[in-house]
Order: structure tokens, then sequence, then C-alpha cells
């Protein structure tokens, strides 16, 4: 059987990521990783494969089945996933909520117009989380639905953190309240006025030679958005420390539905998904990966435009045949 | 907008269930209830909706968009499947393992001849469970998957206990063994040599009068199959007690993939969808009555022939449009 020839469009850790996910698929081969950068200063671990300039994307359009993006949601994704659904089927993990309207709209358009498939907004969150509020929402109309985040490494606030002067280095991990998680997975269905009543966030930090602690654990607490409408705990490290403890990306989190069946509404009925991962990027990557085949046999099949996980059956996923599936898993 | 018209077969636990189901769906409506008994015995609890002999369906084709077998897996669904999908769309929980693939292609074949569309074995396992296997072995070729079922009431060894002589009533409750599960959610990956390794068996008893409780406590621990491979436990209650704190049908479990992703497979991912359910039966016939739907635009779109979940996108499932979907639940 031929295989499905994937390229990888940015080289951080999710396209590393992608890079190892591939190893694990017998059905598909990486072709080549598309960087920004000098593609003589990377160097992949995948034989046969090879580095090339984004801008020589537009020779490969033979060579590669399904490209992936792998760059940021911020400014990356938003320019490189039209230009390249003009060229290839796509996946991507665009995941700045308030915009995927308009994104979708963008990429549906374009994926039309040149004959192309393309999978947006892949990941956990969005992703599998998004599928499990839908099938869950569905089968439980009456309930209420939560979302839990953590214990995990939140990108946006470690970064929120290491741009205060005097702090050298540092991580901050969401992670959520017990009794808030107990309460919802007791089903008393409670109202948390406020994220900050869900969950608290933890920093370890490097302070540079000299600085003040007291007055970066001040600043750190008072940060609008990111840390005042939450308690914070600081703890201060050492390099060694961070790099011991705190290089792995660890995520995880759960959305559960708290719903109500049965003639007066009164049966209890909670149904959950969870997630525990040791790296974040690397799991997000192998679900990348799944949806990957999906595209391409979707796209075998002559179809065109945006899709999301919520058009996407199962079936589209795996690697087995519709009667091993049957047999195997059903 | 019109409804999708329901007809559900079989008015026990799970006919019911569909029932009530259908009044938190606002796109459903009922039609009536198909019985082997006589309808005169039978009272619904949804005006305008009828009981009818099940020799009747055959005059309600029109009448009729979707109708749910809730029988049993035994003897019903079998002989019911393929008579009412040579008549309508269809949707059914049969549950018998080792015959799914014999009754897909019988379904199949029925259902493409007459024009119609069937999705079988729907509800938790197989349904729900069965689409988390799927989708996280793929997500995560490399690792292992595990059940647990319960804390829930198993109708089948429930049976058992029943059958026994001096038995007057009773209830049997699987139950997992913590270790097993705190073993699995830690990603330890154990290997279980037997289901008794992962879980017991809880009974609760009334005795007919005269009874020698120490003769039926044997019997039931030495029954094979049921619960000689277990460590079960046997309580002796009054009819009263069984009455009020054993009459719901609660249930649940889970399915879980531990995986392994990374350069040299290291990095532990875990993911897990679980259920705690006060009824089961009205928990499986929400899940029915939502693919009832999916069921519903499948044929509106005119395609024929057997599903399972593994075949349905999660859009089907919802009342939502997609654009709603992709704003409210991405």
């Amino acid at each position: 059987m031929d295989k499905i020839r994937i390229g990888i469009v940015g080289y951080g850790n999710l396209g590393k990521g992608v890079e190892m996910a591939i190893k694990q698929n017998d059905d598909m081969e990486l072709v080549g990783v598309f960087t920004r950068r000098n593609p003589d200063t990377i160097s992949l671990n995948t034989e046969n494969a090879k580095v090339y300039s984004i801008d020589d994307a537009k020779n490969m359009k033979d060579a590669i089945d399904v490209i992936l993006l792998c760059g940021g949601s911020a400014t990356d994704i938003p320019v490189q996933g039209p230009e390249l659904a003009a060229m290839f089927h796509t996946i991507d993990s665009f995941d700045t909520h308030a915009k995927i309207p308009e994104y979708f709209s963008h990429m549906d358009t374009v994926s039309k117009e040149n004959g192309h498939l393309s999978i947006i907004c892949v990941g956990w969150d969005p992703g599998l989380f998004s599928l499990n509020r839908a099938i869950l929402e569905s089968v439980l109309p009456n309930g209420k639905s939560y979302v839990f985040y953590g214990r995990g490494l939140s990108q946006g606030h470690s970064d929120a953190v290491r741009r205060i002067n005097g702090v050298k280095n540092a991580v901050q991990y969401t992670v959520p309240y017990e009794k808030a998680v107990d309460a919802v997975r007791n089903g008393e269905e409670p109202d948390f006025q406020s994220a900050g009543d869900r969950m608290w966030r933890e920093c370890f930090v490097v302070l540079e030679d000299g600085a003040d602690a007291n007055k970066v654990e001040k600043e750190i607490k008072e940060m609008p958005n990111y840390f005042d409408e939450y308690h914070t705990v600081v703890h201060f490290i050492s390099e060694q420390e961070l790099e011991k403890n705190h290089s792995t990306m660890p995520h995880g989190g759960f959305v559960l539905r708290s719903g109500k069946t049965g003639k007066n509404l009164q049966t209890k009925q909670i149904a959950e998904f969870s997630l525990k991962l040791e790296s974040n990027p690397e799991f997000t990557s192998s679900v990348l990966i799944a949806y990957a085949r999906a595209a391409y046999r979707l796209a075998q099949k002559g179809e065109t435009g945006a899709r999301t996980v919520f058009d996407i059956a199962p079936s589209l996923l795996s690697q087995k045949t519709p009667e091993q599936m049957r047999k195997e898993l059903l």
C-alpha cells in the first residue's frame, strides 16, 4: 500500500511531535519539514526526509498528500492556512476560539477553489474535547457542561511571567481545585462565578542575579487578566531545579456533562472525557496525525472544503478496516 | 420544521426510556409503540401516541421516520431487526459481540434492498465506549486499552441469582477493584489475567420463607461462569430493603487508553471516557435517540445500508447547525 506522504510546516515542539508520531503509524511517511529559518540549521530525526524553505512548498505539490501546520495560532496559522490550503490538503490546530467562524469560512473558500480538503482546529481543545462536548450534549440535552484544565503547563502564562523584569526563566502550572472537581463529578452542578473558582495558578521562577523577589512576586500576582483574578502561588527556584523538574510540558483536564433524564428529570447521568498527558505537544501531534489520515481519505473520495472534528466519522481515523473495527472494537 | 417521527418496538425499561428521552428533544415526536402484548394492556405517557400490535407495523410505513428496537439481543433483535429494516430506518442496541459481523451483514443487505438506513449496536457498550476505543487507539497506536464496568447492576447476573431455589428476589452489582482502577489510571499498564482480577460481585438476596441461607450463598458463589471465578459477597436483606435501596438500575464504567509517545516511547499519555449512570436504561435510550437523528439525516441524503457508531460524524447527532457547533462547541 502506498503510504500517506506528510509535510510539516514549522519545527517547534509540535512539529517535532508530529515527526515522532509519524513513526508510530505504518501507513504514513514524512517527506519534509518546511521552515522560515535557514534549512541548513535544522537536522531531522527521519531518514529520507528533508528540510525545505517554506518558499519551496509550491514546488512540492505533487510530492505531499497532507501538510500539517505546526505554527502558532496568533500570527502563523491565519496566514499560512489559506496559503497552504491553495496547494495541499491541510491539518491545523488553530485555537483562537473567537476567530474560528471567520477562519473556517476563509479556509473553506480557498480549499474548495483549489480542490483541497482541510481539517481545522484539531488537537484536544479544540479537538477531542470539542467532540465530547458535542456528543454528550446531544445525548444529554438537559444538563450542564464543564471543562477543567490541568494540572498542566500553560505556555501563555509562562511567557507572561518570563517577560517580567528580573525574571530569568519561569513556568506556570494551571491547577484545578479538587473541591470544585469533586462537586462537578458528584453531579452537584455548581455554578462557578469565574475561572478563579475552578482553578489556581502555580509559578516556578528563576530570578536574575540581584533581582528583588518580593517585587517580582507582587508583579506576577497583580498582572491583569493573567493572574489578578486567581489565587496564585510563586516559588523561587534555581536554574538547575527548573531544568530538572520542569522541562517537560505536562497537561490535561476534562470535559464533563452532568445531565438529567427520566420523567421528572431527576435521574443523574454523568459522562466525562479526561486526559492526563506527560507531554502536551506530543499528544496534540498524535491527534493531528490521526486526522491527517481522515483528510487523506476524504480527499481521495473527492471531497473538498474545510472540516472540523465534528464532521469526521471515527472510522476515518483508524488504520483498521471497517470489518476489523466492527469485530475488534465495537 | 417537521419533527422526526419515532416508533418504538417493545415497551420495557428501554422502550419507556426512549419515550421519556423523546420529550427532551424538540425535533422529535413519538408516533407509536409496537408490542407483542395485547395493546390494550399498555398505556403510554405521551399524548397523541398510540399502542399498536407489532403486526400492524407494516401499515405504518408512511407515518414513521425511524423505528427504535427496544427488545433483547438474545432473541428479539436478531429477528425483528431485519424484518423492520425492510419497512423502516432503524436503530437498535444489539450487543451480542460475537455475532455482530453476521448481524451487520444481514442488516446491511436488507436495508440496502429496501432503501433504508439502519444504525446497529447503539448504546454505551457497544456504542459510546466503542467510539472512544476506536478514536483513542487511532490517536495513541502504541498503548493498551482497558475497560472497567461498574459499580453497576448486572441484569444477567441478577437473573441468574433469582433462578436459584429458595431465592425470592435478588440484584447483583459488578464492582471494580479500586486498586486495579488506580493502577490503570496511573499508567502502570497492568496485565490482568482474568476479569476476576479487575472486579468483584456483590449480591443482595431476599430469601423465600424457610430457605437455607448457607445453601443459597454456596450455590451463588460456586455458580460456573457467573460467579465461581470472582470474589463474591452475598447479603441477605428483606423485600422492603430491596425495594427501597435497589430498585433503580445504576451502572457505569470507563474505557481508558494508556499510550506512549515520543522518541523512545517513554512519554505516558492517558485518555479516559467514563460514565456514572443512575439509570442504565434511561441513558442508553438517550443515546439511541441521538443516533435516530443521525439515521434520519443520512436517510434524507439518500444513504442506505447498515452503519455503526464508527460511521457517524458527531455533527449528525446534534440539534445545532454546523455554524452553531463551530461557534459554541469547538
